[in-house]
């Protein structure tokens, strides 16, 4: 019997070969297709499989989000989409973006649907429900969990930077406040990664926060949305990530041209993109003395 | 044109004609159905509708869970399904409990699913992105929205019953913080409630928690799971909700035995159920003097 390759391998391997840190997420939206698909759900598989042929090279994982296929009752083109990637893209890990929460027997069959029906490497997953909506994907420890804890949107805040009121007797709320994020890290990172399987959603649009996750959570991998079309700063969240991270972008790609020519334009973005937070990278590691 | 009845107006017309306030959730294991449709995939919409047959005059709504399908690419067997509640039951409407959560682009997608894909009724919906990510479901004012508050599993205050630090000035922790459920039932209630359409979703293993909820949100409706097979107190329930809930039960009901008598004993124990509910909400109404 043979083993299955880590979702962890499988990055390492194709942020190596193709010497990238970048994901790019499969996010269909019939409208912004090119003519002649234009509004046609039946060209969701095309056009994406039409992204990873022109980016193969240049990523270090894919992210598909099912909603654009369950919008439009379009899961089979969404089996099919993962099966290209695996040929066209061997060893480029497959994403899930799912952002399940659920517990018990049907987190359970959660789990069934993203890594038995759909074969997927990595899955993303909402922690508000708590310890037992990780623990049925614990079962699958090969496969990669992203836990939603910092997220990219305006609205990300309304709940997640809270304060929680300190455990100790007297404590008054201070700066030094744990925030609900921070929680979120520490137990995603710790209490909750039985088999260092885990890791965290942290969007670019905050990169102050990213640094608070890592002063907790030095080491899980980062899934990092919200460069590109969310407007994130990347210099700053490729120093606050500090490494073992994923930059996500999705519309900035996959719409870079709207021509017959949209393959190319997502081929010329991912490589800028990609080069972009290369240069970054090499920059958070080897800063300039400051006279 | 005719207008769509809302939700709150279908589930009030099946609750008072039904004289009921149990929601039955579907929830299909294969492994766990009866000769000859043990394990049997092809089955769920037997099983379900043959459960809906038997319980239409019994209950204020149906629960769907939409990951007993998904796990087994069967969501033509749910499509299905939906379809023949309207037919079996009409006015009793559907609640697709699908838990999602994301935000923007993607959110559109997921109400596009449940609303327009499945026809739902009413959706829950996981709160931790924040209200952007509750926004766009904002736009079909007529569903019901059961946002996740306090849920019924052990893990549920992982992260759901974590104090807040006071906004106060020097504020010290104690026992009259908020604690993270009640904010969400704050917001979802009053903040993010634009159109009077949102729900919470209150376990009913808590029945204390649902008393801090109505502290709140002493009008939302609520959806209880955890009655049943999860052994939540019904009596204390219904004391803390008062009015306006919505009882599940699921695995209770449906797999009350597992011979050919399934649907008849569904009947029963559905029954059975909501005669006990009506019998302690009739209770906490009209409390005995005490001596």
């Amino acid at each position: 019997m043979t083993s299955r390759p880590s979702f962890i391998q499988q990055w390492h391997e194709a942020a190596e070969r193709n010497n990238s840190a970048l994901c790019v997420g499969l996010d269909p939206e019939p409208s912004r297709f090119p003519a002649p698909w234009t509004n046609d759900p039946l060209r969701l598989f095309d056009f994406c499989a039409a992204i990873v042929d022109a980016t193969a090279d240049l990523v270090c994982a894919y992210k598909p989000q099912i909603a654009y296929f369950a919008a439009l009752g379009a899961e089979g083109q969404l089996e099919q989409l993962i099966a290209h990637i695996r040929k066209a893209a061997p060893s480029v890990p497959v994403i899930l973006d799912a952002k399940r929460g659920d517990i018990g027997a049907t987190a359970q069959q959660y789990a069934r649907e993203a890594f038995e029906r759909y074969d997927a490497d990595a899955l993303t997953l909402s922690p508000y429900m708590g310890f037992d909506s990780v623990e049925p994907y614990l079962h699958y420890p090969e496969r990669g969990l992203f836990l939603l804890c910092r997220t990219s949107n305006p609205g990300g805040g309304d709940l997640q930077t809270l304060a929680l009121a300190s455990a100790r007797a007297g404590g008054s709320a201070h700066l030094g406040d744990e925030l609900l994020f921070e929680r979120v890290a520490r137990l995603a990172a710790f209490d909750w990664n039985r088999h260092g399987q885990n890791g965290l959603v942290a969007g670019a649009t905050n990169p102050a926060d990213i640094e608070r996750i890592r002063a907790v959570a030095p080491d899980v991998p980062l899934l990092i949305p919200g460069i590109g079309a969310q407007g994130g700063d990347l210099a700053a969240t490729v120093r606050a990530a500090r490494h073992s991270f994923l930059i996500n972008a999705s519309r900035s790609v996959l719409y870079a041209s709207n021509g017959r020519d949209f393959a190319d334009a997502a081929r010329r973005e991912a490589r800028r993109l990609r080069d972009a937070i290369n240069v970054e990278a090499h920059a958070a590691a080897h800063p300039h003395p400051t006279p």
